[in-house]
């Protein structure tokens, strides 16, 4: 088994996989692509889902938990859009999901249920069927392994940059494959991280290893990102094995620790791509805590600091203000001792001991004024580490979310 | 006993109070006033303080703490300065805030322990003491009823108005007073609510029980606040009795409902005067959540409506953007059915039965426009109800936050 590595590519470089994106004036502006499909051509194919933990659950979200459950796991399509999240749209947006789906599976000779459906957009407006069916003749037409490349754009809302990873493996001389595209920008959280994220393999998975294999990865990955602490109605991580590559990944096998490296390292890529694509951001922050007395004080501390607007509007203006960042440890429900806790901002020390490390103002900025930042807390408790990805917080952020909907 | 009402006045219009300020050249615009006295010339006057739940507390706030109980309540003296919050400062910071007391103490007849302090501005540099004792003398010289008006003044950071408020009754013809100023703006969140505030009456209170009462004024108030979701190193609220109306307070008297309304209707006004003067804020918002199943389910639907960025930024841009209000409800932890949940903006409908409600949007907007508005939800499932008060999040808080320690 060799070592994954990052290759050229696109969301059907994995056999087995077509797509196609189409304009179909779901969004505002009618030139944009904003409706796309992805289909899985292998018979045997495997999926498995993750979803948002909000209460309040979009109907495309409704439709992919149920499907996933009746096909047993065994869906091979995607059809997403942008523009209308489908959330807070009641009875009618549960019947255009699930006629979105139907119309889907009709053209792709598939049962309804092997269709999952993600919706992205503005909340609490109506989702007009006709938009979709309209255009779903034209999408399955265009299917092909180019126009996959596609799919990535069409899912975009305020984000600035389509994100997409493909890695490469070879087993036995047999290559393998696991590609994935995501978007995210505003409404950014953990548990589950507020984003949708499409990931394929040609690898040979059952449904159910499938599923621990990705809820695994989703937790090193998207669900260690923060952009603003509100956690959506959309979010979605869907994942399909073609099998297609005829190497099989199986628990407690070797393939187990192999396939889930792969998996953890396409989805950290992404996942990284949407905190430094955080609505306004200007800089990807990586908020490292070590020495804490147990795993779940690390993971407090180092959210409770990602999440502080008070900090990471000091990091946008390049700001050293390291008691703002001791201020956030210490209101995160961690046990600690405040004076023993020292502060770095790259390798730079700024706080010693909970105090003052007497830093020199122009180098910490300079550390600061990177597009790419570590703060690092070391807590001297214990041997307890934890990381999490977040971005400054910008003029931007708010320009950007004073009139969304209108 | 008669019901309270505002009155003209000031900190000291309670008998037995004198207060002033200077300018000690903590702050960095040298002419403003950032050091003020408050004393209580009654020798048999009460105490009582509620302090941050922040692991990391200033230095100030622990000899606040360890004065109030060394002195069984009986502290009579308030020494505060802006500028610099004294936090974060280790060995060095809790010398410079014991030696502050020491030094008025002297000054006042009065044992160290009966002075209480606090301080609020940059946090992680060193508080020069001699600043302070240098303008000890010169500010017990002034100490007056009319120079106790400063003292609202010099408490004030980031803050664009003071924060003060008088309420005057009656008991069988003998006048009653409570009066309060506090300080605000950036890092302000419940338990404890980010700020300082001091109250002083002359009503006749034992040191437990005016320290009861503060706990239950601040529960309705100061902690339903909230304007960042950051909880500071300095949250204080301080408050003195003189006695000196000859007015007595106890448990299990009718005297304790009328002096804890009035003490709650001066924290409330104080605390709607930091909601509605949150940095950068344009709008007092106040979020109302009936029909809860339980009182904590109202007050998290409250709670993480008035946290969301999205939902505030939209505020920000007056667009009725109910969705981020219903997504906020969905993800706070509550149990609740969200296809029962009816929003409003003051009285008009957005969201009914959580579907768009059909409402004018230029009615909408209209109603957003106001600088105080209420945002209603109505559950539908039971009869608990909570409120929290909050403001919108604008592009001024990214600039007041992105460089304010330098």
């Amino acid at each position: 088994m060799q070592n994954w590595e990052v290759v050229e590519g696109n969301l059907a470089s994995p056999r087995g996989f077509r797509g196609a994106a189409v304009a179909a004036r779901i969004k505002k502006t009618h030139s944009d692509l904003d409706l796309a499909l992805l289909v899985c051509d292998a018979h045997a194919a495997t999926s498995a889902g993750l979803f948002t933990t909000n209460l309040v659950a979009a109907a495309p979200v409704l439709v992919s938990k149920q499907n996933l459950a009746e096909s047993h796991g065994r869906c091979r399509a995607l059809l997403v859009n942008s523009g209308n999240a489908n959330a807070c749209t009641g009875r009618q947006g549960l019947h255009t999901a699930r006629e979105s789906a139907r119309a889907a599976a009709r053209l792709l000779n598939l049962q309804p249920a092997q269709v999952l459906l993600a919706s992205t957009g503005v909340i609490g407006v109506a989702l007009e069927l006709s938009l979709v069916t309209k255009q779903l003749p034209a999408l399955v037409e265009k299917l092909s392994i180019e126009n996959a490349s596609a799919v990535a754009h069409a899912i975009m809302t305020t984000d600035t940059f389509p994100k997409a990873c493909v890695l490469r493996s070879e087993v036995s001389g047999k290559p393998v494959y696991v590609a994935g595209i995501a978007k995210g920008s505003g409404m950014i959280h953990p548990r589950m991280a507020t984003m949708l994220s499409f990931v394929a393999t040609d690898a040979l998975i059952g449904p159910r290893t499938l599923q621990n294999l990705l809820r695994a990865a989703v937790d090193e990955s998207f669900n260690r990102i923060t952009v603003d602490g509100d956690t959506s109605t959309n979010d979605t991580v869907l994942a399909w094995a073609s099998g297609l590559a005829a190497v099989g990944v199986r628990p407690g096998n070797a393939s187990w620790a192999w396939f889930l490296e792969g998996l953890t390292q396409l989805c950290q890529c992404l996942a990284k791509m949407i905190a430094r694509d955080g609505e306004g951001a200007k800089k990807l922050v990586t908020v490292e805590v070590q020495g804490a007395r147990k795993p779940s004080d690390a993971d407090r501390v180092a959210r409770a600091i990602a999440n502080s607007p008070l900090v990471k509007t000091a990091i946008a203006g390049s700001d050293p203000n390291w008691g703002r960042i001791l201020c956030a440890a210490g209101y995160s429900g961690a046990l600690f001792d405040p004076n023993r806790v020292d502060i770095r901002v790259n390798n730079l020390l700024l706080c010693r001991d909970g105090v003052d490390a007497g830093f020199d103002e122009a180098s910490a900025r300079k550390e600061l004024d990177g597009k790419e930042l570590v703060l690092r807390l070391d807590l001297h408790q214990g041997s307890a580490s934890a990381h999490v990805w977040t971005c400054d917080l910008t003029h931007d952020y708010i320009t950007i979310n004073a009139s969304y909907r209108t």
